[in-house]
């Protein structure tokens, strides 16, 4: 299979909670996207697994990628290990993406900060051929750009998608998760705990802020960690 | 006039030395490019004004812009000043281009240095209404984007212009500044004297470089200062 | 008079609209908070001179200023000139802030970036005995911080004011600037030019994003150019 | 116990050295202050084990802080594990100090850096429900701020604290540190290896420089890595 | 044997390709210049460890390094754990070099930036007397200076190195790894993968580039990670 | 005259007191320093002109400078015009020095910023050959290097000249500046308005921090804004 795009990320809302916007406007483009959450977040605070897996297939209905997959690694414990690298490796041999897009390496959480490490190692690994050879997974493929999404820490983005007009489809794909949207137990205010801010609002708020850069309603900002590559500047006429 | 594209540049051949090639494939996709040299060169090492006039004639038959002008600011002397950033705001107004590109304001030559804060401060004043009033050119109008091309000061670029199919053209435009490229005395090395390189050897040294950037030939590098704007990935698939 | 703070703007309601919170949450503490304006924003898109004196009164009787004045510069030609530069720092000997508050020297805006540089610059004078002596307006007094507020340019900031709980009255203060919210013919979409969005929007935007940076529901940014001294952490405590 | 503020530091002086005028001003406060060692310190150039405990134990005699403790690791080989961050996690869920200060993630030395990294992964993850269910030591807790110390790295600090008013007894901290202040045998100049001058001369010309910074005698300087929460500005009047 | 500079690289041919130039000047010039791959390079894409090996040898006869050695760790598995890192220091102590160079730790091969990382801890640890006891190799000893050459990922230069007398012969010592250079099958087109340019011809963009950055034809750009100290500025008149 | 390095400097002591001890090991080793001091120091806050005159010529006895001059412009307004510009290229051309130490023009004095920029321009126009046509001062020059001296901002430096040897004769140099060491009256402190530190007290202080980053006892830190050009690495060894 050959993806259009694939996500890498901890935690399976990570990637809708992030880029779903993003996600959105490439189905509706016809585009072949991907998704790989690497642990299953059963270190979240709220939700048991089977939650959270019933509320991404859920999403998985409403976003219709064309793969996804969950390398299982154990939330709260990832690890930036030759093994875990060599199957991300693997992984993007065998879906052969064009793009990537990962956390940032420098992210506050740690299994955000070693989602990212790992995507940016995997990503080189995987044009080298004797690795290939030696790992499986199909040919030497590495995609052209490898993008990373905001977590935790800001950054001046690169790019700025334009999701206004699939704002509210988004919301729904976040609304999938709804364990991790509703308070469990008198404690629990229903907020993210680093932010004090629930996280639809967390997502409206990012997305007018980062939206009102590019003279939008709504945008979801993406890193490039090398200069872009134009054929001719008519991208932007 | 609206312009697809204005290059705003302080010596008759900056532009075509830095952005040649990607002015070559804006106007082989029938883009209208316009170029604006605020000084007639007349400092320059080498070449009368009217060599360099004639030279620049001579580009224009091989470049074939929609436009050229030239502010006939003093060369060597150029300056932010009130007044000459509010009739290149007026330009701008005229010309309505979409994207701007303009030398960068730290550059080493004071002269390209004013030019790219000129530039900046022109471009976002063409948007205001009442300073359009007050000095004439048409209505507010502010180019999409403003990106910095490379004199003396390298950057990270934040994209690179394939020119590799236009390059031997782009040394055909460069060649048309022929006093730029002879030495004319026995001291003169024709050489550029910050460098110690000729022209056309810097420029093909430049272009590897950054086209190596992006797997190319021959890559001519951007500079934006603001995030891009993308209707969706698909420009990179 | 010695003020606890003054805040230097281009224009007038640029105090209330970047740091209105952080004004309002000084008066109320007791602090003496002044604003003076550089410009009357003669060329401000919409409204009149009379119309902007009329809100600025307005502004000024919710947020009861100690101080407010105007140094009746042009608006869109504000410059770094000798002159400007003494007269802010006489000002600046005769009000004797403790604090400043000012535009950053990099915003997009000329007038803000001027503004910007022409508070850091007579900052410094301020505290110089013999140009105190020669120009007037008091003994040498400099304050002890200069921040900058956040205009069209994003900075990381290194402090953030909580000012959710008078956000609502910031609110109101913004609103004073009727002339500047409202659509005055059809081409007019009341909004910011440069970012298409009106001025409270992006006022709450803002408030918001940086109001998640610390934890709370609105904050305003505010950037330091040298370390804080602190006499101990207790105030994190 | 719910401490003030807790330092993180590799080697049983670090904390002294680096913020030890820092943490007599809050102890002077009446604040409760922890130092949690990482490491004994058994590979220092200088002094035994036993020689440091006694050492470390004259300096606690001194300072009073409200709670030290050490976690054993091996010196010159501590490593940022998931055993070593669960660990401390557990520690801070234990102490729940309000702010935390650690080395910095980027010192030259690798303990140095490996302690920096390993409390900015604690800090974080000691606030997860989850994780403290698992891992015990109390309920989920994130100090409110994280602030880098210096070691062999400069960085531009974000704040500076006024430590000259104790500056006599921070000297005589160090001075508890007696082994790693006397040269032990010919060959040993008594001098820090690195940088060619004893602790204490060291210790002096950096609280000087940076106490010069905020215009005081000797300062501590400190780096946040996100913006400061105020609830107003009145702590700088 | 006391080095004048050692060489730290992840493959074979790196130091050669790097920064060949510099250490044919210094072996010119009478110093002693050793080399360190941490691999044999057998995931290379083409090329067998005999042909590596064979090819190396044919290097060495060009440079004559007055020492060459491998540590036989795995290619595309470079770790940085506590025993590369003190078998490192170990050799450091050995041959005692007065200057290091390393690759860089933030380039894209994740082998060169396990490299510059092990470089950069192992250079500490090498000056500390208990890890010098304890692990062997000598007394302790911290080379003067560590200084970083180019990979994939550019960098502003500390400094460049005049190599345009030695050009010819740098790229003699890169022809002896024939193997790196000829496509072996009909899918290889004898190119770098990553940025489709054959190795040669990169080495020269490259030199010409940095060279001209300093107004000669070929020079090897170098990081320092601190500053340079000098007697007086006589060496640059 | 072909000066060896020539400083170009704001105030009449400012050469001394930031880079006396780089000058002094110059002369030391037969090179011509020169110092070009851009104003009378007028304004200073202690003492005449007449006064530093005297004290000027004092310090030229201990250092003995091949040349020293002054442009006689307006203390606490210099500015940045192309006739301040052209006149300091003019003296470029006629000193011909090798090396340009200047300010910073990043530097919170705005004089010291006007100073470093000035500097910037003037060394590259020096250069120009019909600008040395048009405006005298004998055949186009442009220093190797400008590098930058610290006044009242830091920065991380490329180089730290030692000074150890001649910090006496430093200290010396700047004793002459008498009239800015002592208190004129009951209310000032003898002390620099900005740091709350008497001018001696302050040198001792950054020399010694920039010695200790070089492992010296004193050290002078400069800035370099291009890379070094080295012939081989000899000089560090």
């Amino acid at each position: 299979m050959a993806l259009d795009l694939l996500v890498i990320a901890a935690h399976p809302d990570d990637a809708e909670i992030c880029v779903g916007g993003t996600l959105l406007r490439l189905v509706d483009a016809g585009k072949k996207v991907g998704i790989l959450d690497l642990s299953r977040g059963e270190m979240g605070t709220r939700g048991t697994v089977a939650d959270r897996e019933r509320e991404t297939a859920a999403a998985d209905r409403l976003l219709k990628p064309a793969w996804r997959g969950n390398l299982g690694l154990p939330d709260s414990r990832l690890e930036v290990t030759l093994e875990n690298r060599e199957r991300l490796a693997r992984v993007l041999r065998e879906l052969a993406p064009t793009l990537v897009l990962a956390q940032h390496d420098e992210d506050l959480h740690p299994d955000h900060a070693a989602t990212g490490r790992l995507a940016r190692e995997a990503w080189y690994l995987s044009g080298l051929a004797r690795v290939a050879e030696r790992d499986g997974g199909g040919p030497p493929q590495r995609a052209r750009y490898l993008f990373h999404f905001m977590g935790h820490v800001p950054f001046e983005p690169t790019l700025v998608v334009d999701v206004g007009a699939v704002w509210a489809r988004k919301l729904e794909l976040i609304r999938c998760y709804a364990s991790q949207l509703t308070p469990q137990e008198s404690a629990d205010r229903g907020q993210h705990l680093l932010f004090g801010a629930d996280i639809l609002a967390r997502a409206e708020t990012r997305a007018r802020y980062y939206g009102e850069r590019i003279g939008r309603t709504h945008g979801e900002p993406l890193l490039a960690r090398a200069p872009l590559a134009l054929g001719d500047l008519s991208v932007f006429l």
